[in-house]
């Protein structure tokens, strides 16, 4: 079929999307050859095919004549259940829980072997941190990261507490078997820690998203400067958002929005590619199957 | 080339692009068959490029069997100028322009002939709007897209202006001329209002992001109930909200992460696609060529 082999082993869209991929770290803009690097492939195929995604919106020209991501892109990636079903649900109990805390609040799903941040709310005076939206950050360091982890199937923590764990600051916690305590300290009370574990000075707890029927995996977050006190003291903020999240959600149910994000399973993607651990058909390996969290 | 012919006129990523365009409407999934027939391609077209897509990330799969656009878009997407810069830039703002409103706060830009919602940050209580961030408004008919369209190039107002102009509501301004007449007035005065055009019950007071040597593009609202009084009254706020975000603008610049949106130069695709009206090389046509706005 044509368009499925004018390079070794990848289609034509493989291409334009491994061109789409290159911009998933954190440059704004690239360049034609920086494009080429990334992906592999001869300048004269990176410029035709991101020729067509210009003209498509999917990128745009910058004024130092590279390429950046395009407002189209970003127009139908809002149209994600993430963005449009579990984020639209989750806003107005963000919002509240900003209201009370005034610290940065984050919402975040698990993907791959990461937490992907879906959304945060920040006051403008709040402690400077890493994340935003669209942003990876690391299961293990992080509270949110810990919330989703401790609520995951033990098959799927167990891949990750065996991978080496990297140490952002002295307080990472690097060990599997103490990380494994704290994930099971977690699920019993209903809510993750991070103490200056991602970045120093910077402190934060999260708790899942729970929904009957659903498995969690989706997480929120308050993220503080250390010298605020304890983040435990915003558990119970926490955990209530949380809960009033998933109840929200049950009502949205119905309309198909967020059931798929909250339980994880529709992302029935290649294995392979990195972004969700089940394939199409089969329970996904990151579900919550034993008994529910909390 | 291969993937270049393998139907009229289209190539495949065309085709690729033409079934995420398909998502661009309201409908969160769609089934293998209302693909076909919003792209006009063959089912088994659709369903070998949906499969990459999927495989890929761009799309994801539906418990009933259809497609949802993936969180693999979502998180290129938001690495948009729109939304790593602009709505980044943005935000702290907006959130301060809530705490002082507590009612809808969006942040738009114009895209072809429509506002384009970038942000919209929402009090759990407020009174229900139509916008969400990725949804599209009329020009003519909010306050957000009478300031965009206020502080636009004369030919690209005049070509709105010689459009049937849509009336959403008895109150909806359908005349060119009165039209024409509000914009010098917001042009004149620094701020546009909408009162109940859109929406029966909902009124809105916006203004232009401006800021030194660029040409605004983007524009800031609040969003009330119509009987929380006249709109005019948020007035100060929205301005000096908008006046704050583009002093921000001119900190980032040296970055490249937001002048670009706010000149609305890199849009640079292909006439016709209905992003933008600038071709590459040539100054945008909605740029602001005679003096700067209020």
């Amino acid at each position: 079929m044509s368009g499925n082999n004018s390079g070794p082993r990848r289609t034509v869209l493989a291409k334009a999307t491994s061109i789409l991929d290159a911009f998933a770290g954190n440059r704004v803009s690239m360049s034609l050859s920086d494009l080429a690097r990334a992906t592999g492939l001869p300048a004269s195929t990176v410029h035709r095919l991101a020729g067509e995604l210009v003209a498509w919106g999917g990128l745009e020209r910058t004024e130092d004549g590279g390429y950046a991501v395009g407002l189209r892109l970003w127009e139908i990636g809002a149209r994600s259940r993430c963005s449009h079903g579990l984020r639209e649900t989750a806003m107005p109990f963000l919002q509240d829980l900003f209201d009370v805390t005034r610290q940065h609040v984050q919402l975040a799903v698990i993907d791959g072997n990461d937490v992907l941040l879906i959304e945060k709310i920040s006051d403008p005076r709040a402690v400077g941190t890493v994340g935003r939206p669209g942003g990876r950050l690391p299961l293990h360091a992080t509270a949110v990261g810990k919330a989703l982890l401790a609520a995951s199937a033990p098959d799927f923590q167990a891949s990750i507490l065996c991978r080496p764990l990297v140490a952002y600051t002295p307080y990472t916690v690097t060990s599997a078997h103490a990380l494994s305590r704290e994930l099971a300290e977690a699920r019993e009370r209903g809510f993750a820690l991070s103490t200056e574990e991602l970045t120093m000075g910077v402190v934060s707890c999260a708790s899942v998203v729970t929904s009957p029927g659903l498995a969690p995996t989706a997480a929120i977050s308050v993220v503080m400067p250390a010298d605020c006190g304890p983040p435990r003291r915003w558990a119970h903020s926490v955990t209530t958002a949380a809960a009033a999240i998933g109840r929200a959600s049950v009502q949205q149910r119905g309309s198909g929005a967020i059931s798929a994000q909250l339980t994880g399973a529709p992302a029935s993607r290649t294995p392979g590619t990195g972004a969700s651990l089940e394939s199409a058909g089969r329970p996904p390996s990151n579900r919550v199957s034993d008994k529910p969290f909390r």
